[in-house]
């Protein structure tokens, strides 16, 4: 299939699925309106499995998507390198946060090396799918080559359907990459048309000096690659990574399967700003977990046209805040699924 | 025991489980202060149980207090006070918000008549409490009388206290009670210090010429009894109402217990004024839940400082906010009872 045919496969919600649920939720005893953002995100359940009700979203699943970044050469994180594989390894083993969340959440977790700089040893339960060991510095030209940001891509959707093929309600994606703020702010600066500067933050956490250097460093990749802010794949290969193309082709693979995405932090959006240019029509399907403290977020959910539900200070990534927010998902469907109607439970309406 | 002795048998939390708390997420397998308010929680939890970790909050309740107010005589509400015994009788077979999140949550649901003005068939679960049929027009007069005041308090503090006698980790306070958004922006205008205008709000949505009036009303209220904002037993039994004062009650016999209380929205946030006047102790037990809709609502959190961890546009009350956000407080304990250090994870720490 070529990345050209993502749009067309992926359907429009069902526009009567959205309209039962408005209706349902009219009638349901409480004053309308009251539940605020779990109504809206119960009618975009509904338009996404078209029907009304919506199902409970019992099978879940986070996949985190790990790679390298060449651009780290430039001094852009606080982190070494080899913290990527040792973190790859703690989530085999279960004790990173997003595994603590995901057990709490009932959610499947999938670990997927689409492009780690070390070899990580085959080990039980991870993916191996190493596209190149770390992508190249973006900052001397592309950070891969366009054959490269497709088998990203396909990556992601590979996985993604085998999570799919297993049964699934509801999927978060999720990173893990020493530096990949970095290609988050310069994807996030180029799809968006927001400054550099403003798009980029402190990441996990460098200082004011080092957070200059950063925003130069960036700048200088998108001069000196010009990335097509139209051409989704040549974004990808000139200031991607290839966790972050991952993320962007299980995102569009959700969409075609008609599965809910629970889109993480900035760089799972950033995946988003990817997979919306090559398939408009996935935007839909997204809902955005959480507001990261990353400046950038903010500045990339707008774009894409999103609210967070959840705004908690969150700056870790690895599906961490999509994962906490499965809970409202699953709140907004069982309301729809669960509550009386005013006739059912004989209460009486409105005074006026 | 005497109303005045509350603020003594609660104790202040444990500083060293505290300094624990906070030591240990620092050598977590994420950059410091990644995981924003969850670490913060953390901590509060762990200075609450006197331990750190603190244990994973597996018994979880919410107690819904239904009352009615004779200031809906004065035309304050949009729905008529029938609906108060309807949503109870709602509650008790199942069918309402609560019942759905608060299955979802897995937490046990106690629903008390503390004041509803029609009789409640003695129906199967419902904790008869009635310290009056509805109180009395506060723009008339008090209320209710002092004694009925500390009725109300003895009623929530009883129901808490059997329900922590059950074993409980966390719990909730909701309410229901048309017009009771009246009595709550009363009680918040008295005890903040705020203008009637700016904590009166549509409740469950009455239009702009009913809101001047409501606050015409309140405003009377005021004027005429003049509740002393220093004395909660004075506030609330001048402006107050039954479900709101036995929320206080159930509140104060929970930090007596080192219970965390998850604070609902703008009703249970008034009875949390109320508590924290008489007892100042109770303040550190508490974690306020969401944001309501409500404008008041951010007025008496702040007096409290408290910071809600939803923001979903919810206000419908019943204690659903604060069951939805039970999820966060489980997490927040689950990160610090199961995530791995970085000595244990044989990850590297910062590179600087």
């Amino acid at each position: 299939m070529s990345i050209a045919d993502w749009n067309s496969r992926i359907a429009p919600l069902d526009e009567a699925a959205m309209e039962a649920a408005r209706a349902r939720q009219a009638v349901l005893t409480k004053p309308a309106g009251s539940l605020g953002r779990l109504e809206a995100l119960s009618v975009q359940l509904a338009g996404i499995a078209g029907r009304c009700p919506p199902p409970i979203p019992a099978r879940k699943a986070v996949i985190v998507f790990a790679g390298d970044h060449g651009v780290v050469a430039q001094g852009v994180s606080a982190y070494p390198q080899a913290v990527t594989p040792q973190m790859v390894l703690n989530f085999l083993r279960g004790g990173a946060a997003i595994n603590v969340l995901a057990r709490q959440a009932g959610a499947r977790m999938v670990v997927v090396d689409a492009g780690v700089a070390e070899p990580i040893p085959t080990t039980a339960g991870l993916v191996q799918g190493k596209i190149a060991p770390g992508t190249a510095d973006f900052t001397l030209g592309p950070a891969m080559t366009r054959t490269q940001a497709v088998a990203a891509l396909e990556l992601g959707a590979r996985v993604a359907r085998e999570e799919i093929a297993r049964g699934l309600d509801l999927l978060a994606c999720g990173d893990m990459g020493i530096g990949n703020t970095t290609p988050s702010a310069a994807i996030t600066a180029v799809c968006t048309g927001a400054l550099v500067r403003t798009v980029t933050g402190p990441g996990t956490g460098i200082g004011a000096d080092a957070l200059r250097h950063k925003i130069a460093v960036i700048e200088t990749a998108i001069a000196r690659n010009q990335p097509d802010p139209t051409d989704g794949l040549d974004v990808l290969s000139k200031v991607g990574g290839f966790e972050i193309g991952a993320i962007a082709g299980a995102m569009l693979a959700a969409g075609e399967a008609r599965v809910p995405v629970v889109v993480d932090g900035f760089i799972a959006t950033a995946g988003a700003l990817i997979a919306c240019l090559l398939a408009p029509t996935l935007r839909p399907y997204l809902i955005a977990g959480h507001r990261s403290q990353e400046p950038g977020h903010d500045i990339a959910l707008a774009h894409l046209g999103l609210a967070p539900l959840l705004d908690l200070g969150l700056r870790l990534g690895e599906g961490t805040g999509a994962v906490l927010a499965f809970y409202l998902v699953e709140a907004a469907a069982r309301i729809l699924n669960e509550m009386a109607t005013f006739a059912e439970a004989g209460v009486s309406g409105r005074a006026d």
